[in-house]
C-alpha cells in the first residue's frame, strides 16, 4: 500500500507486552476504542506475532484499515531501530520484536520504553491530556517513570530517561546501596508493589489491604504507609524541582489503592518544592500501555501530515 | 528592515546580565567572537539599555549587520514574551527589560534565563557541543541548572525548569527544612560558592585555597571537601538516571576550582547510576551566558531559515 493510501487508514494498533500479560487495543483517529483483548504474555516473539494477528482477525479490522502499530516493551528500546535493547523481564537482549511483525504486515511498526507509551498515552486521552510539560510515574511490581517536555517525550541519549527508580540519597549511599541496571533501583526497594507487598505480608496484607488498614488506623499500616508517603514526596518534590512539569500523573497497579492518600501526597509535594504542580492518578489504568502505543501512532501521523502539509 | 534583509544580518549579540556584572559578546554566524566587555551591573533598565548601546557602538558594528539579541537574566523569565517574572539578584519582578531594548532597535530581542543561556553556548560552543542531550549546573554564588533534552532547552510549565538547587533528601526533610523561591534552595546550601566560602572560611581560606589545602592533604579541607562531593555527586548521579544525559557540563565560578576533583567526581557518580556519562567542566567560561545569549539569536536564525526553506 502506498503512503497516500496510508493516510486514509484510520485505525491504531496498541500492543503493551508486559511479564505477565500483553494488553491490545485499536483506537479510531479520535481515540475512540474499537476492540482490546487481554492475554497471557509469551518471551517468544514468534508467539508474539501470532497473538497480534489473532487480535487483528477478531476484531474484525481489514488491514487496509490499520495506519500502524505501536508496541510497549517493559526495558529499554533503541526506538529509532526498534531493537530491544535490555528486557529482563521477557529474557530479551537484543532483541527485533520488530522484524517479527512487519514481516507480516505492510503498516508501520513503532517499539517503545512502556512507560514513555503510557505516558504518551496519558497525554493523548487520559488525566493530563493535552499537556506539554507532564512527568508519569508508574508504581507496579517494579517503579518507573517517563518525561514529556516540550511536549515530547524525553528518552535520554541512551533511551533510558525517566528512571526515577535509580534515585538515591546520601544516607543511601552511605549506606553503601548500589544501583544495578539488571537489579530493582535504590528507590524501587522503597517504593514498588513489589516493596509494599513484601512490608503487607508481615502484617497478613496485600498492598490494597494495607491503605484499608492505614484508613482504619491501624498503627502497623500506618507506618508502612507514612514510610512510603515519605519517600515518594521526596521523590515526586525532586522531580518538580528539577523539570518543573504542570501534571505528575501516577499509574501502575499501586496507584488504584492510593486514593486516600492523594490529597496528603499533593500537600506533602507543595510543602517540598516552590513549583506548583498538580498530581493525578493515572485515568487510563492498565490499559494506558496499549492505548498510549496506538497514540504513538497517531502522533506520528500527525507529524508527517503536518510536515507534507 | 524587512525579514529578508534580516537573514542577511550575520552578527548576534549576547547579553549576560548578572547580580555584580554584565558580560557582552558580538559574534558572527560561525560562532567567531568579534568583540566582548564587561562592565559593572545595573539594576536599571534604561541604564542597561545605554551600557548595550555603548558596547554596540564600541563594537564599531552597524545596527544592520546586527541579526538579533539575546539576554540572559539571573532569574525566572517568561521566554515566549521576555517579561522577567523574578530575578531577586536585580531585585525585578514583573520587569519588561525586552520593552527598553526593542524601542532602540529593529532587530529582535530575547529573553531568557541565564542558566538556561549558558548551557545552550556550551551546546553551540563548549564542551557538549552538538549533544543533544545534556545537563548543565552552574556552582557559582547560587547553583542552577539547565536541561537540554531532544536538542532542545527544557524551560517547564512555568519556565522554572533545571532547579537542582530545591532538590531535597529525606533526611533534609526530616530536618524540616523548606525551600523557599525567594532564598537558597536545600541542595544551594550544602553545594554552592556561598556555602563553601562558609565553610572555608571558619579554615581561613577562600573555596579555591580550600581545594587546594585539599589537593595538599589538610585534613580540615578534605573533611569539607569531602562532604561537597558526597552530596555533589549522589544530586549528578540522581540526575543522570533521571534524564539521562550524553553529558553533565559544570560551570559557575567554583568549576573554576575543582580541576583535583574531576577524576574522582565521574568516578564516584558511575557508582551511583546504572547509566554513563560524561562529566565536564565548561568550555567558555564566564562568558558561557553571553555566549550562549548570542547562540540563541543564531539557533532561531536557522530555525526560521528551515521554515521558510
Amino acid at each position: 500500500m502506498s503512503d497516500a493510501n496510508r493516510n486514509n487508514s484510520s485505525v491504531a494498533l496498541g500492543i503493551d507486552i508486559g511479564g505477565t500479560k500483553i494488553l491490545m487495543a485499536a483506537i479510531d483517529n479520535t481515540g475512540r476504542k474499537l476492540h482490546s483483548e487481554k492475554v497471557k504474555t509469551s518471551c517468544d516473539p514468534a508467539v508474539i506475532a501470532d497473538l497480534v494477528d489473532n487480535f487483528i482477525k477478531s476484531s474484525g479490522l481489514e488491514y487496509g484499515q490499520i495506519a500502524g502499530m505501536g508496541i510497549g516493551i517493559p526495558g529499554t528500546v533503541d526506538s529509532r531501530t526498534g531493537i530491544v535493547i535490555d528486557a529482563p523481564a521477557l529474557k530479551w537482549s537484543n532483541t527485533d520484536i520488530r522484524k517479527h511483525l512487519c514481516a507480516k504486515y505492510s503498516f508501520p511498526v513503532y517499539v517503545k520504553n512502556d512507560v514513555n507509551l503510557s505516558a504518551l498515552g496519558e497525554r493523548s486521552f487520559g488525566n493530563c491530556k493535552g499537556s506539554d510539560d507532564v512527568f508519569y510515574i508508574a508504581i507496579g511490581t517494579g517503579t518507573g517513570g517517563a518525561i514529556i517536555a516540550n511536549g515530547r517525550l524525553v528518552e535520554g541519549h541512551a533511551f533510558s530517561a525517566g528512571e526515577i527508580a535509580y534515585t538515591l540519597s546520601r544516607r543511601d549511599m552511605e549506606a553503601g546501596l548500589k544501583n544495578d541496571a539488571q537489579e530493582f533501583g535504590i528507590f524501587e526497594r522503597k517504593v514498588s508493589g513489589t516493596a509494599l507487598a513484601a512490608s503487607a505480608e508481615k502484617l497478613g496484607l496485600t498492598p490494597a489491604g494495607l491503605f484499608c488498614e492505614f484508613q482504619k488506623g491501624n498503627q502497623a499500616a500506618s507506618r508502612i504507609i507514612d514510610d512510603f508517603m515519605a519517600e515518594l514526596s521526596v521523590a515526586i518534590a525532586n522531580v518538580v524541582s528539577l523539570l518543573n512539569p504542570e501534571v505528575v500523573v501516577i499509574g501502575g497497579g499501586v496507584s488504584r489503592s492510593m486514593d486516600c492518600v492523594l490529597d496528603r501526597l499533593n500537600c506533602m509535594v507543595s510543602e517540598l518544592t516552590p513549583f506548583e504542580v498538580r498530581i493525578v492518578f493515572s485515568g487510563l489504568g492498565e490499559e494506558a500501555g496499549a492505548l498510549g502505543a496506538a497514540a504513538y501512532v497517531l502522533l506520528t501521523g500527525i507529524k508527517l501530515a503536518d510536515q507534507e502539509g
